[in-house]
Formats: C-alpha cells, structure tokens, sequence
C-alpha cells in the first residue's frame, strides 16, 4: 500500500487546482468529455463566449484591413516539411494515414478487427499533416515576392498538438485566432511590438489580470534546449499570462506576440521587391484558452459575469 | 501518343465543367488552392456566404430547441470503432498517427528525413481517428437512456474525409450542420420526414433548383454494393440534390435526411424509457457544398446575386 503524502500548507496542488477546474466545466456543462485527454464538446454556454471573444478580438484589429483566410484541419506533408516542425517539436506532430487497399486487403483488415489485434497498421502515410499551427499554411500562397507594403492576413483555422492533458488549459485540438504580417523586417517588428498594448488592454476588459512575458516553448529534447534558451534571449516572442490556476502557480499563456524574423521568409523563400528576404510576425489570440479562462475567472454562468466584463465582450 | 477522341456533341464533359468550376473559385479569389486535390482555403468572400448559409439553416431550425454540441475534428478510436465506419467505408477513413519516441528515435528519424526517406513510419496510432461524420461522437454521450421524448442535438464540427477530387464540390475536409434526434422509432422517423419540406423550401429559397431523392452512399467493395442497394431499397436516406453542372449530369447531394433506424441505438446500448432500443434520425446542411453551389449557380460575386436570393440568405 502506498502512503501518500498530505499536500502541506497553503500551496493548493497544481494537479488538484486543474482537475478542479476540469470538473467545473464538465459539471456546470461547458464542456463535454471525449474520452482522451484535452479532447472535448463545446456546448451552447461555451460556444456562446467562445464567438463572443472571437468578434471582440476580430473587432480590436479591423484597422490592419487584413486579407482573411481560413484552413482546413490538415495540411499537405509538402507544407509541413518547409517549416521544420518535425525539427523542434516532433512529440507534438501528427500525421493522417488512410487506407488504398483492395477488397481482399479491406477483408483482411477486417479478421484483424475480428480476432482484437489493431487494424491502423493496414492503413498508409495519407502525405497529410493535422496543422499545428493555423500560419503554416499561409507562407506557401503568397509567391516569392509580397509589396514592399507586406501582406497582412487574418488567419483562422484547427490546430492539433498532440499533448494529451487533463489541464483544461491545454487542448489536443484548438483554434488560434491569428493576424499576420509578412513584409520588411520593420514592418513585422512593428507589428509584433505595436498589437501588444492593444492586445493587453483588450484581455484585461475582460477582467483577466495579464502579465507579458518572454515565451518559452517547449522545444524537443537536447537540441532542443538550445533553442528554447536562444528564444528566450532572443525575446522574439512574447506570451500574454493569466494566472488562471492562482498566485502560487505559474500563469498560462491565452495570446502571443510573435517576431518570426526570416524563418518562414527563408524556408519558403520569400522576398520584398528590394530582394532581401521577407521577415514576418503573427499576432494570435487563443481562442479556447481566453474562453476558458475567463470561465476560471468569473464562474460558468456568463449572465452572472460582472456588467463591465459582458459589456466588453458585447455578451 | 494517344490520340483523344474528341467529346461528342452536345453533353459537355463531366470532368472539364469541374475543372472550369474549380478554376473559376481559383482565380476569382473564393478558394485558395493548398497542393492536395479537395483541399482549400477560404477567402473572405467565400466565409460571408458561408457564415449566412450556416446562419439562415439555424434559423430554420430554430423551433427544435436542439441543445447545441461542437465537436473537435478528431473522434476517439473507441468512439470510432462503435460506429463500424471501417466496415463500410474503409476507403474513406484517416487514422492518427503521432511521435512518441525519446531523443535517440528523433535523431534516427531527423537522419532518415535528411535521407530523403519516409519518416512517417517513426510515429505510431495515436488511439485517434478523423471524424468523418460529425454527428459520431453524440450517440457516446447520451448514457443508455434518453427520455420518452427523445433527445435533439444542433451540432458542427470538421468531417473528413478521403476521396482527394479535382470536383470542387467534394472535399477532403468540410461541415456539415446536423440536426439530430435520438428516441423513439416513431419521433425519429418524424424527424427525418416533417424536416424535408422545410429543407428545401430553404434552398430553394437561395436559388437553387432542388429535387429530393434517396441517396446511394458509396459503401464500399463487394459487401457494400449489398448495403448500398438496401439503403436505395429501404429509401432510409434522401438527399437534397442541385445540377452543379447542368442538367446533363447527375445532380450533386448538399443536404441530407437520413434515418439511421436502431443502427447507433443498437452499437451505443441507447434505450428509450420503455426499454426498447433507440432510434435515430438527422437532417444535415452540407455548409460548403451549399456554399459552392451557390457561387456556380450566382457567379463568384455576391453583392451581384439576384435580390430574392439575398434576401433569403440575409447578405
């Protein structure tokens, strides 16, 4: 028998605070359990904010007159390849298989159903990617020459990130709200350090107290480390906290700022008319995240959220 | 060389009216072409009609009092299999595979990358599966008794599936916007019926020329064209159909009302209160289907559609 050992003093235990939460949702029903982990039905209550923070964050940058575009769940494995994911972020990859089989093979893989063994080895690399990152796909549809004006996009689509969690914060499959600058190495400076203020002002009339911070992302592995110390030193990207799990824990990114400088310039080869390489920046609010925490903050009921906080959210 | 013979007379090829269709969404700006047949971004223009189709189908539907469900664009291989969809729709199918291996694994995949070879094969079944209908997921959630007077559900979420199609009208992953009721043989089979004159009278309201006629899925290999002719013989499903390409050619289905019978009530364990299994029945608008269907049949500029079909749709 194992003794565990009672949780001492006054810090609440992390896991404790987000099983907490995760319970509250799917009580009060917010969300819908899946069966894995960070995989959930939104209901009417979630839907109803969900689209609530999504037209306020729209709202905050119609001034950027922004060509919008939105992507589909995967992408080709063509466009994977060209941003290096596999690189630095392998454990959170994944890919679509399907099945190009005959009639005997489906048969076939229909006895391995039978006798319990798993069938998903009958089925073949599909050259799909479920996206990562709802961005990716823009760098390969603009050619190899935006104006020397840039090219800004409002950029909705499914992300997937295969990090099973019961931190309700974190999701399997979720939705960035993303505005991208692609352009001089000026211009996507500026417009990653010029949303910030705008931003932060916004997250906080919905009653959220924010922090901007360095982001830390998780990088694989050894290399991996490097790299992950190089962003911080770098500070090429910033996340926007909340401290949605209380004081005494680590706050949560829900939005960033990111300063991608000629990564997707260079492996999608990209210029402005002066011939140097394009540099870009992506402003991204994320969706499921900002939702939630603001169900964290001020309870499941949103009739019952303090009047300046549905007024900024026009609820 | 081949020789081909050239298209007689007066029936214009099937395949060029796609292409044409297809390239004219192209380069008047609605889709944006992402490299895999079937496999689109959408532009602002083709998100407003979208959003009013979506928009003007809630409406219609409004007097059901659905509860509202959204899904994520993967199902669970549990929730998956209960289903049977690899039974009858192999072909169709796309599993998840992703990284679960330490740093070693990475290196030796990142060098097989650097190869040139495949590295797919690094990664495993992630126990999770695409959705290809997005109505799967609710029958797990309903536990094994829904009341007397049934269950309704409003429900959206990504589909996919694998049939990659230069026919603009057949994507790899899109919406559909079910309307689903579980409970009694009778109700579900009211649902199913007292919905379609409504139905399309709504899409014959946007324009379009509608006929109603029972549907013939494409099951698959030679099992399936046993299932396929039961389900014309039985008349379970019908299909809202449109001539997308005249009426020279098979018209295409973009809305559906299908009844499942004890099918999900049977592989769910779902009862009715008297103890008798389940029924289930769902209408469902095909969102981008309708959306295409229109743009062929309006032209690719909304502001310039015909007033009436405006009206309908509230653009």
């Amino acid at each position: 028998m194992t003794i565990t050992e009672p949780t001492t003093g006054a810090v609440p235990d992390l896991d404790a605070a987000r099983a907490a939460l995760r319970s509250r949702l799917l009580d009060d029903g917010v969300l819908v359990d899946l069966g894995s982990p960070g995989l959930y039905g939104r209901t009417g209550v979630f839907e109803r904010v969900y689209a609530a923070v999504d037209a306020a964050g729209v709202r905050s940058q119609a001034d950027l007159g922004a060509d919008v575009l939105r992507f589909p769940p995967v992408e080709t494995l063509t466009a994977f390849e060209r941003t290096d994911y596999i690189a630095s972020f392998p454990d959170l990859a994944a890919s679509v298989s399907a099945f190009t089989g005959d009639d005997r093979t489906h048969r076939a893989l229909l006895a391995a159903r039978e006798r319990g063994d798993r069938w998903e080895d009958f089925l073949e690399p599909a050259d799909l990617m479920l996206t990562p990152a709802v961005c990716h796909p823009v760098y390969g549809l603009v050619g190899d020459t935006v104006p020397q004006s840039g090219r800004t996009f409002d950029i909705v689509g499914d992300s997937f990130r295969r990090e099973p969690s019961l931190d309700p914060m974190r999701l399997q499959a979720f939705h960035m709200h993303e505005f991208v600058v692609i352009g001089t190495p000026e211009d996507a400076r500026a417009h990653r350090d010029g949303r910030i203020p705008g931003m932060r002002a916004l997250l906080e009339s919905f009653g959220l107290a924010i922090d901007v911070v360095p982001a830390n992302d998780p990088f694989f592995g050894r290399v991996g480390q490097i790299l992950a110390r190089n962003q911080v030193e770098q500070s090429l990207k910033f996340e926007f906290v909340t401290p949605v799990y209380g004081p005494d824990h680590a706050a949560t990114a829900i939005s960033s700022a990111n300063l991608h400088e000629d990564h997707f310039g260079t492996a999608f080869g990209i210029r402005t008319p002066d011939g140097e390489v394009a540099h870009s920046a992506c402003v991204a609010f994320g969706l499921e995240r900002i939702t939630i925490a603001l169900f964290a903050a001020h309870g499941t009921d949103p009739d019952a959220w303090p009047e300046t906080v549905r007024a900024a959210l026009a609820l």
